[in-house]
């Protein structure tokens, strides 16, 4: 049996090799870590959004009976004014420092301050309360525009830019200002016959992994330390403490546990120097974990944003030019994904004339992080929801619009890059054909709605190694944390190079003493470059596989073939042999074979999605209820399908809660004020349809399968493919995030 | 700095590095593994030596509260007749299954018959009490020559040999004889001026590892387990495991922990299918360990033993002829180390003319497993005994006697094989040579012995990869046990090969999932052969090394020179660059470089030593006191000098145990009557003179950095060094192991 393309692992949806482990409970993941003479760690946030730390003493809390350290920001050396790409992009290691313990000054509420390690957790607990720290409160701000006045409170003494993001060595909160310029928009919406120019507002919103973050660190008395923690990047966290704690290397072992979630939001260290930390002074192993309050207020959420956009297309339905303003709130440090929400923001289409500005501005919140296509879900909300009413206003489907404007081979985005073959065109028509594009939407207070998202398929590096087992199956030491499949995505590209079952391949998530250098899970690389240092262990395997063929028949290795997992002489048809039967010779004709890869692939695909939804809209409660959803998505080609499908599905709900009820909520004092699941409301099962998902498969001329990047870009429609939809249900074009049964309600009743 | 023969870090003495976690208490064995709603597990062993189990009723032990699962040799499927090599030689699987959990018939008192997890250790010790199990009781035989007797009891139905060995269809304890076959020993003797023939006796003797076996277990709902335990080897645990319960190896994970101790006596698996049963019976976790007794009892001795020896040399004092035969206990099933020790008892010599009987027996005493050089002991207290006594006959110095009749490249083993170049001679004259031998010895009952012996080189198979880490630094996975310092003896060769320092690279031991297949931490291979590994691992990534500064360089891989360290392009001096230059380069410019290893490696290179010792024995207590040792040793090339003297030293104490004190006491019911470590003598530091050596390096031309195995040969000598030191002292031949007091006064007063 072999899928399209003559595939015969690739394409198939073998059980995940973790599968049964984890729905049974035996999956260890970091929370479960366990050993002799544990410590319990517990950290201390400040109470206030903004201030300086006059004095911290932790003297009472060091008399509490059981207490065995206490740690703050004196226990880390100076990290320096230094900016450096430690796996995660360009950070500062000062501020990185200083949201793991703040040093000289707290810059949201929740901020950790001090950090307790005690022989049970609440022992710990109680000596939080021991600690006295000594604050001066200063004014606050949460709000994007109103930290960029001139007059706001400002968080930082380094940042001299002006209100506008120039270097005027005048102080700010903006702590970035870039451009990206293509043709000339002035005379691009001189040729227009629509101009749409909008303001779109969009909420902090959390990853919501269902795991909070947690990390065990045991620092060993030859100064080398093991942690263990849920993290996307093993590789990042040693190389993050390694600054933070100003030690080599090749000192620290990162070992990734399983994880409950991430998106994004387990790139960057919390909790691990700080149980380093704790741990060296204690000289005990120490656990750390946070609740879910901490989570919430001590862990990096996605930004909130202001957008302005227009767009103009001429009386054929051509767009001709598109402006954006962004700002985006950095939270406490520099470091928003304004960047790539830019880069984002029209590039699934073909527009001559473009001026997109970016601003990174520092609110008193928590310091903002990495969320499943970061920045490009603001920017798609807006954008597409311009378009929808370009379409609106010129009369023409939105998916011909699409059809029409649509990026494609050659296409060049307004940031640079050109594009390679892509698949907006075609996955913009299987929208067209889809039964529920097709079909007709019948009811009061109904309305369907599109939109389209691109997002980047990153390569980074990765490495993998693979022994053969006497019995023909094959042990795969990978380094990317498993979050969503991948070590049978990864699998299933060495089973298939090798021509042998899934199954037949042993997949390991090793530690950082356990293989090669890998970057994290994230940018939607995993399955991408993983998998392609597995596709490169097995062309290693299979090199040497063919030279022990060839020295057990005493041919020459060039006549050796190796084809479907079979080996055979070109020159002699009795002599054949299968992988498994050749894997039993190896131990009697000099041993197993290990193969090994490490690569940095360019050939990196990017994917595009476009979803179709349905809701219906109470009028008088401002519910928006999902009736039907179908996401469908540029895949490349789809390693193993359900897993493509599960990050499709579940891309479009985190989506779905962006759009109609995640936020963090601050009152005036700058503290959240639902920092709990039970009053941050995200979508559970009950709030939605089935998202039913189409698979189209432009293959990636990249990468040796094809592979694109899949499990971000199907967050990037929903706000707007819903907004655009609650405007045909109800006529109200909803600018602000989340659409909230309160916002509905309010735009519902300024609209009479 | 370099060491003789130009190597930079071989032959150097860096810390290990694990060193500062075991001395701190910090390194994780076996013992140590814990987890959520872990079960122990206790064993119950036979309180008899010979008997048929009519039935087993474990329904009471089942009904204490607490207790989870009790398993028997039912739980285990029919292992069958079969005999395989799952890496610690051929093994009767039957034999195995019913040593880990006894079938029908138990064969030693302390043999496992049944197994019980619960939730405390003391709830499964209580539940052992409950379980009735009705026991046919058998006669018993539990000495080597009683077992041979025609009227012995018999073990085994399947043993159908005569008491010669001959298979005759008639129902013996023999369970093997070969026979070794040189010249002609009667035409040899004819010629001999001196012809000396004795009867030696060797008792039965523990490894006594610190550290007691322990394995845990857990069986997850997909059918795979993981067993952590501590052994010396792991994938012998996976694929005895996998025989043993009839499953695939990839379906299970052995993951080897820290161990204290093994000496041979941990390859073999006792509780990890024990383990695995309760675990899969229970559906949790279940750790089980030993206590001392159950180890004397309950795990493999080295066999007591009844040799005979004759030995001829001419008037010039030439060996011309040697005979011998060795009866060894099996223990309760055939495989007692008689063939190596056959091997071993005439190599050091040439001696033209042998004719050497080697005889397997089972006794009803524990099965008897590998114990450091197994067999070689007692065969060198026969032989070397004789030895000294020709030359006293000759009056020949015992060192020159065997510097004349030594064995040298050429030398023809009776059991086939011609030595390659070793270093037997040049140990002998070290010995002569040094001060110790040198120096006069006075006073009464003070004597001075001499004793050489051999021990082999095992190659087998080794995997390593390894990983350049951006510091400079390399990560090392290798799959072998460290017991004496083979992680740091390991790295060295690495390092050397790549021109790094040993602290630069980070060895750890992999898994069975985490690194190719890997055979045991015995046979004195692992610094040769796993040493090997990491050499070609080093190959490995030179050459990718090589082709990245080509890269770099855009010259030709051909025209970059990899030196010590550093990398140069032949053409252009301008360009170079250290490991660690390009390591922090690697990042930019295609990723990490990863080498793999997999060796089967010829060329193994056995080893000699030669020991002198100077005793003082008390007449009236028949107390040896042993005032000085001096242990001479080819070894090949010392890669960490330190650690080869340290099994040097650690040999030659054991074998100065199995001398003076070790042995198993039975009583008249076959039951083991000194079982702890206050009954059973083993020497202490307050009993022993510091351990001189002396290390002669004679490089092993068959590895590439010229090492030997150095383990296992120094316990060869010391039980026939200290007789013939006894006689010189008080004029007795000592014949019986061990010469403990009584024995000495006993002789002493025969004498008289």
């Amino acid at each position: 049996m072999s899928t399209p393309n003559g595939y015969k692992v690739i394409g198939t949806r073998p059980v995940r090799h973790d599968g049964v482990d984890k729905v049974t409970g035996r999956a260890i993941y970091g929370a479960d870590v366990q050993m002799a003479g544990l410590l319990h760690g517990r950290i201390l946030r400040s109470p206030i959004p903004h201030g300086r730390i006059r004095n911290i003493d932790a003297s009472k809390a060091l008399a509490l009976p059981g207490v065995e350290a206490v740690v703050t920001a004196t226990d880390f050396p100076d990290a320096g004014d230094r900016i450096a790409d430690l796996g995660e992009g360009a950070v500062n290691l000062k501020h990185l420092s200083s949201n793991c313990l703040a040093r000289g000054k707290v810059h949201y509420k929740g901020q950790a301050v001090a950090a307790v390690a005690a022989v049970s957790p609440h022992i710990a607990e109680e000596a939080l309360k021991l600690i006295r720290v000594d604050y001066e409160p200063l004014p606050h701000v949460t709000d994007v525009r109103a930290a960029m006045k001139d007059d706001a409170p400002l968080l930082h003494d380094d940042l001299v830019t002006d209100s506008l993001g120039k270097p005027t060595g005048k102080h700010s909160n903006v702590s970035k200002h870039f451009q990206f310029k293509l043709g000339d928009v002035d005379k691009g919406f001189a040729q227009a016959a629509v101009v749409i120019e909008r303001e779109f507002h969009t909420a902090t919103v959390h990853q919501g992994y269902v795991e909070p973050h947690n990390a065990t660190a045991m620092w060993n008395a030859d100064g080398s330390v093991t942690i263990w923690c849920s993290t996307q990047g093993a590789f990042t966290v040693r190389a993050q403490v390694a600054e933070l704690l100003k030690m080599p290397l090749s000192r620290i072992k990162v070992v990734p546990m399983e994880i409950g979630g991430g998106f994004g939001g387990k790139i960057r260290v919390y909790l691990e120097p700080v149980a380093a930390a704790l741990s060296r002074k204690s000289g005990r192993p120490v656990k750390v974990t946070m609740n879910r309050a901490e989570v919430f207020e001590g862990t990096g959420p996605t930004p909130g944003s202001y957008i302005k956009v227009k767009m103009g297309a001429d009386r054929q339905g051509k767009l001709v030019a598109a402006q954006a303003y962004l700002a985006y709130e950095a939270g406490a440090f520099p470091g928003s994904p304004v960047g790539p929400g830019a880069m984002c923001i029209f590039a699934c289409y073909d527009i001559p004339n473009v001026l997109i500005d970016g601003y990174d501005v520092v609110v008193n919140k928590p310091a903002t992080s990495a969320y499943r296509a970061p920045g490009a879900t603001n920017a798609a909300f807006a954008s597409e929801t311009i378009v929808d009413e370009i379409c609106e206003q010129l009369k023409i489907d939105p998916l011909d619009f699409r059809i029409k404007n649509g990026a494609r081979e050659g296409t060049r985005r307004a940031d640079g890059p050109v594009f390679p073959r892509v698949g907006m065109i075609e996955t913009t028509e299987a929208a067209k054909n889809h039964p529920h594009y097709q079909s007709p939407l019948k009811g009061p207070n109904r309305g369907r709605g599109v939109a389209s998202g691109f997002w980047f398929n990153c390569g980074l590096k990765s490495s993998a190694t693979a022994s053969v087992n006497a019995d023909g199956t094959v042990s795969l030491v990978e380094g990317s944390t498993d979050i969503g499949g991948s070590r049978t995505s990864i699998a299933m590209q060495l089973a298939e190079a090798l021509g042998i079952r899934a199954e037949d391949v042993r997949p390991v998530v090793g530690d950082t003493d356990a293989v090669g250098y890998c970057d994290v899970t994230g940018g939607s690389r995993v399955t991408f470059a993983t998998g392609w240092a597995a596709y490169e262990a097995a062309q290693d395997i299979k090199r040497q596989m063919i030279a022990r063929a060839a020295f057990l028949w005493k041919v020459q290795p060039e006549d050796v073939v190796y084809e479907d997992g079979t080996l055979r002489c070109a020159k002699d048809a009795s002599k054949k042999m299968t992988f498994k039967e050749l894997a039993d010779k190896l131990h009697a004709t000099g041993g197993t074979i290990v193969g090994r890869a490490s690569v940095d692939p360019p050939g990196v695909g990017g994917g595009f999605a476009t979803h179709v939804v349905d809701v219906e809209v109470d009028p008088d409660t401002g519910k928006v209820t999902v009736l039907r959803y179908t996401a469908v998505q540029d895949v490349g080609k789809a390693i193993h399908p359900s897993y493509v499908e599960g990050q499709m599905q579940g891309g479009t709900v985190q989506g779905i809660g962006w759009a109609l009820n995640e936020e963090y909520v601050y009152n005036d004092r700058g503290e959240m004020t639902n920092a709990s699941f039970l009053d941050y409301r995200m979508p559970t099962s009950l709030d939605l349809p089935m998202i039913d998902t189409v698979l189209v498969e432009v293959a990636n001329p990249g990468h040796p399968f094809g592979v694109r990047g899949v499990g971000e870009v199907p967050i990037v429609p929903p706000p707007a493919a819903l907004a655009n939809a609650i405007y045909r249900a109800i006529g109200v074009r909803m600018q602000e995030l989340p659409m909230s049964p309160g916002r509905v309600v309010k735009a519902l009743s300024s609209k009479a």
